[in-house]
């Protein structure tokens, strides 16, 4: 991205039977918005028409190009990832929706390794359809760990801006079951770390303060609710402490989230799924943004899904698509900014004091480096 | 209670180290409250004396009673229930604490059963210091079961007017690895018959829609997730159906809750206890109530805990112990005349219309009958 450029967006449209294109032009149509960045949209111009007709957003221009390089700015545009024609079923999850979305998605990564686009953002797709078109990931967040990721490890992450609140999972997508046995040390420890990393560089949070929740109801309540708290979660928050990361808990998520204490840090981590997203979903809204932590790129979505049922009728909220797209430039800018700053630091030097005088020892180097940079 | 008199709230001071007597008394102080009903507080005056000076609540008056039969109306009414001393440990859980908290729990059930009392509100007690007192339920809900149940089971409901939402569980304390084993078929159908009735009858409402949560996470995503969804909960909702209960789902708690589903439902099915809790003290903020439904006895109390940290500093909230006593008024109130509109009701009668002529059955009964009633 050259200085006289705007931030490129690439947009995946997501599942084409759903509400991807509605949100997607809704979200791009302000004028205030060309100006902030370059929105490219990796989908059909086909399937593009058919949604803006029937969603009443004839309005809404855009430019059609057959690659991202020729993006221009101040305008919406559109990469025509395929010339065959894709049949919609509108409001159902298809193989063709499934392979359509997958196409798009390997287009946009394709566009971002040749560095014509800088941050992604991604309409919902079907798990269903996706698992017909043979989609191998469980969901975005692993497919771009794989794609993107440097063997780095992705975390999802879940942003609102007010109110302030960050949500990551130790455990995400499996059944209730296997929670307790996934729920380890190592695994709280990584995450973390991971989680202090990213609020460090993509928040410009210079200490980072974060809450783990408990797994059992009541915190356990001493251990008559499961022990697990004293035997895996306070060890790894004292072991992530020992590693100067500020992590306090376990605290019980019901008490957690009901008296606002979630206000005093800078990001929560909940042990599964629905503890989590639950009052996350509750306290944000519609404004609510999924970003994929710890790896190179930028990448974020809305925190809805594909929108079936109300597909086509042109009430879909485009707020969280809107702000997933604000957050990734802002979380662009802000790591652009860290890596500058950090970028030729002045050496730490090392005094040795034992003796009667002191003696600048200049063969020690800086024993705690920063975290390696993406 | 005879129409002359007010409603007579029995309430328990729950744990003596606690918030217990600040926030009774900040709800019961205000004149209009004993206009409305005659709150009877099961404690010792000696330890109302000393939080009423530390909490700056030297204003509240109140007539010590020996027993809940010399209570005044248009006073607040304290029982005294025991002449010894009481040792208070501001902010911790002590044995005495604990053995106060159930001493008062008897004393008002014993004035229950002599109809001293209509309703029993309980402020909030501690697990440990019951443990400590030897006190053998888990909970307030089981004791009430117990000692008032007639053999009922109890169910634990969290409620709030305003957002209206009925919150109930299937598991509520246990640990979460325990939570898959003990979620069947028998007992989502058994809260939903219990529901079901408590909804009709405590609350008014003819023909109420319950909703189902999910186990897993995305509600199973077919099968991908888990499948109790599949094996479980869907044949529940299904023969809960059967019996005229109008039960939907199941729902994935993200987005049930964060899409406000929940306020076309009468009442919310939950799983385990962080799945329901959580989204329902973001949602009730200061003024969620616990009920204690499906016994005969309307027992209510804050959703909130004995509040330690906070302990005699003056500043906790009463909100939540003022809607717990109004909502017991509330249920009381609808339950009586539910028992009244039900008492007498008109049979049935059954027309033979097989022949060529309509003939009046006579010996045919009502095959479905009214729920007994409490």
């Amino acid at each position: 991205m050259s200085k006289e450029q705007k931030i490129r967006v690439g947009i995946t449209h997501g599942d084409v039977n759903g509400i991807g294109y509605e949100v997607i032009f809704k979200a791009v149509a302000d004028e205030a918005f060309t100006e902030l960045c370059t929105p490219v949209i990796f989908g059909s111009s086909r399937v593009a028409n058919h949604w803006r007709k029937t969603c009443g957003l004839e309005d809404v221009r855009y430019n059609v190009v057959d690659s991202a390089r020729e993006a221009r700015d101040g305008e919406v545009n559109l990469v025509n990832i395929t010339s065959e024609e894709i049949k919609l079923d509108c409001g159902m999850p298809t193989e063709q929706s499934g392979k359509a979305a997958w196409l798009a998605l390997d287009k946009c990564v394709e566009a971002f390794r040749n560095r014509e686009i800088d941050v992604i953002v991604t309409a919902p797709i079907n798990k269903e359809a996706m698992k017909m078109a043979g989609f191998p990931y469980p969901g975005h967040t692993e497919y771009f760990e794989h794609e993107l990721g440097n063997d780095f490890k992705a975390t999802m992450m879940l942003m609102c801006e007010a109110p302030q609140l960050r949500v990551a999972l130790v455990t995400a997508h499996m059944p209730l079951e296997d929670v307790a046995k996934a729920v380890t040390a190592e695994a709280i420890v990584e995450k973390l770390r991971s989680l202090h990393n990213t609020l460090r560089k993509d928040f410009a949070v210079e200490r980072p303060k974060i809450a783990v929740l408990s797994l059992n109801p009541h915190a356990g309540d001493g251990g008559a609710l499961g022990n697990e708290e004293q035997t895996i979660i306070t060890p790894a928050i004292d072991e992530a402490c020992g590693r100067k990361i500020m992590a306090f808990g376990p605290y019980a998520a019901d008490g957690f989230f009901g008296s606002g204490k979630y206000a005093r840090f800078d990001a929560v981590l909940a042990m599964y799924h629905d503890q989590g997203l639950t009052p996350f979903k509750v306290l944000a809204m519609e404004n609510g943004v999924n970003f994929t932590s710890g790896i190179p790129v930028v990448r974020t979505s809305p925190d809805h899904g594909t929108g079936y049922d109300i597909a086509g009728q042109g009430v879909a909220d485009p707020g969280s698509m809107r702000q997933a797209i604000y957050s990734a430039i802002d979380i662009l800018r802000r790591r652009l900014q860290y890596i500058r700053a950090k970028a030729n630091p002045l050496k730490k030097q090392y005094v040795d004091r034992s003796g009667d005088r002191e003696v600048l020892d200049l063969t020690k180097t800086d024993d705690t480096p920063d975290e390696i940079l993406l």
